[in-house]
């Protein structure tokens, strides 16, 4: 028979490891169990889904809330450092997983509406647990960390950039087309730098259209500016990928194609490519 | 006299080959009677058309039929392999692209409407016929193809985001501001982040407002992603055009396509490539 | 005195040429003529504008037509070749720029609104003059007619695509929700696709809403296609302005940075870069 | 005790300079202080607001205009060229800081409701004393200067393009259709060609729809070239940062930033980096 211990170490196998094919499965298993839910949590929204299907919606939430707790004690159970997982990013997106389900029937009156809205959303958090098994998300997440201060710089230009189209837009059109206030007006501003346009303000005034074709034509240009630093920051990475063989002498890789002797050390490389 | 044998291998050079005139003098007949067929039925759809021309119609929708059913039935005699030709994906674009034309024959009553409209429309499929002459396609498919995981990956990482966004504006601006339930929500914000920003569902409140500005900044520095992803494959697969022939002196390659000598060490390519 | 002949060749060089001091004003001021007659060939379509000061758009409207008459008679006189000139695109468009004020006049009466609205129009076309004073466009161009057969290919892929999405939409969508006909239905499409998203035409069922979203997610990743196109024949165009320097013994130019022998001759590069 | 000489200079030192660390605490204040007023400046349109919590946007907004009014009288103080300063462009932005404040006591009737409006909104334009200290922004600048040549030659091309469109659509759809003039359509053009598309006016006729779908189509593909453009110049800004210095043995470069042996001959190349 299984100690406790071992029990443990094999849970912890299971449930937290991706390498053993019980690992795997069991991943799989998870990945559809938060789709489901996360799909019955957002078609329980759709008023004529859920007054015709109420009973099936009621049976799919607990049968996944159950399942949910279920994985969450034993992770709990079987985690080595169990303060670690209870406040890991993981952790707390598992007991927010689950709560919202519980806290519902202590609100069951009418009166807490919002409030049932609100909690009805937070399980569809559950998506973020699959954030877990997507390993290759990292290449293009490091990327993105990698141009990260050149994005808050472009991001900082595009808000002092609104601030003042919005201010112009401000005075110019005033509060009788639209533009009711300078937040209001910067709203407008950020819809149509980023070339949404959703038409729910719209310039009145030929002066207000003349500035609004100035705000799209910067907005079209300055577009092209995240997608340059991202560019060049993919094509670094890729190229990074490129020359993995490591120095003969010194180990350490990261040599450009061509080169012929390792920049590290100087090694000769040749031998190894050749 | 020609032997059926002999007519079966002139019918297939003239109708699947590429490579004799006749061949390319069928391809181009081909394309031009499924532009022809296509844009008529097309504009059999629009109402004040059809009720004026609608003799005109009638006899180019059978005339066309009757050509498609022409080519239909001799590729099928002509194939060489005949189970393959029929299950194969051309083969059944071939069909599709004249069996509803003989299905409105038999429902020809007026209650049959949406039926009608469907088979209508499936005749449009007949476009699908073309893809088999778009051979300079390939080159961007494949860098699709190549780029299909990161694709994937960025796909993922969008609904996530559209998840959440969705979600967020579903508790924030509520049924009454037109966000229904969250497969609505979704969708809006799918359509904010795209940038398409049609303006049917608009946010209203001042929080909505300002939650709706950090999705558009998102979807703004993220529309670089893809663009990053596939500039790179396709700057990949324009590189490997550049010769992979070794030069026959230094060994060394990476030399342009029209390069007659090695660019390392002067040596004749010539011989090589000839 | 001067001859004719003289006369004729010194107004080619002012007119035609750009590499004299009297050519380069006199180019200048035809780009200011033209940018100001299309200016007020524009506002005089602003009814407010128009009916207040009618006789100063009346006044400039002849001012400029006559300039420009003068302009193209003097074209004909001094130019060498003067059939050339007159079927060349410029001599065209030369033409059209004065025309339409004189068939304006036999058109006086009221009845033919719409004519002299398109003639009104046609004048604007002076603005294509212009053209001819833009060389640096030329290395744009020249990116573009490089990329021509792969762009062809990708509007090719947009049209087909437009067709298939269009039917479906107009299937599921149908003409009580705005999708009246299939070309209504690819315009919508393009609209979406492109991600300019008017919002004249919207999705109203759930299954069309799924439909669109799919539209909007192909189009935010396809857009990405003649960008990487159009990026890697600029980055082409300004790779082969690096190596400028001509091989020292075949004065054959278009060496890769890092060659150290000519690719055309094999001779040693290295002396004349050191 | 300090003189007045030495205190200039240890003025200067901390509130033009970014060296010292009371230079770079100050500096740190001052971005709070100018994003705290820009807020209350812009709260302060908002209705709602402005009435409920008036007294305390009074007491914000005269804290700010002392506290600014004493550093742009500091900064003349100190300043070693105090014309130099007072006419360049912060110290015109460091007096537009807060001359409207002083202003709109004086103008104080309701009245001059507009000239108010104004003036508050100039206020805003303290956001700008904001770039002083975001040097980062210098590299992205740098990049669009370069390539300012051709980013100006793509926005006639845009101009160009869209005064054809414009007046085309102008003709084919009219003032009844909501294009009322030709700078309307420019309007519409741009509007469409940016992707931005607000849906306020739409093309209604056949004709116009085709004209429209071709405007779009070629939006979607000349939105690659700013991209290219500036891609290829970040592309080069980021190659230059790769060293050029050359080998000491062999004076090749191209070496990586931390390379420390050169990669083609092997030397050392840490004594010339140091």
């Amino acid at each position: 028979m299984m100690t406790k211990q071992q029990l443990r170490q094999e849970l912890y196998r299971i449930i937290f490891g991706t390498d053993t094919p019980a690992g795997q499965r069991f991943d799989m298993v998870l990945i559809y169990a938060i789709l489901i839910s996360v799909f019955a949590v957002m078609l329980g929204t759709v008023d004529s889904l859920s007054s015709k299907f109420f009973s099936v919606f009621f049976l799919v939430e607990w049968l996944f809330t159950g399942l949910f707790t279920l994985e969450y004690m034993v992770r709990i159970f079987c985690s080595p450092n169990r303060r670690k997982y209870l406040f890991s990013f993981y952790g707390i997106v598992d007991l927010v997983s689950i709560v919202p389900s519980y806290l519902g029937l202590l609100l069951a009156g009418a009166q807490y509406l919002l409030i049932i809205r609100l909690l009805r959303v937070l399980r569809v958090f559950r998506v973020l647990k699959m954030v877990r098994h997507m390993s290759e998300a990292n290449v293009l997440i490091r990327s993105i960390v990698q141009a990260r201060r050149k994005i808050f710089v472009f991001f900082t230009i595009v808000l002092v950039l609104s601030t003042l189209f919005g201010c112009l837009m401000y005075v110019v059109e005033g509060p009788g087309n639209g533009f009711s206030s300078i937040p209001k007006s910067i709203y407008w501003t950020i819809v149509t730098l980023t070339t949404v346009g959703y038409g729910d303000i719209t310039p009145h005034t030929v002066l207000g259209q003349i500035i609004s074709t100035l705000a799209m034509l910067t907005g079209y240009s300055i577009i092209a500016i995240p997608t340059g630093i991202i560019t060049a920051e993919l094509a670094n990475e890729m190229q990074r990928d490129k020359s993995v063989y490591p120095c003969p002498n010194c180990v350490k890789a990261g040599h450009d194609m061509d080169a012929t002797h390792c920049k590290w050390c100087g090694a000769d490389l040749g031998n190894m490519r050749g």
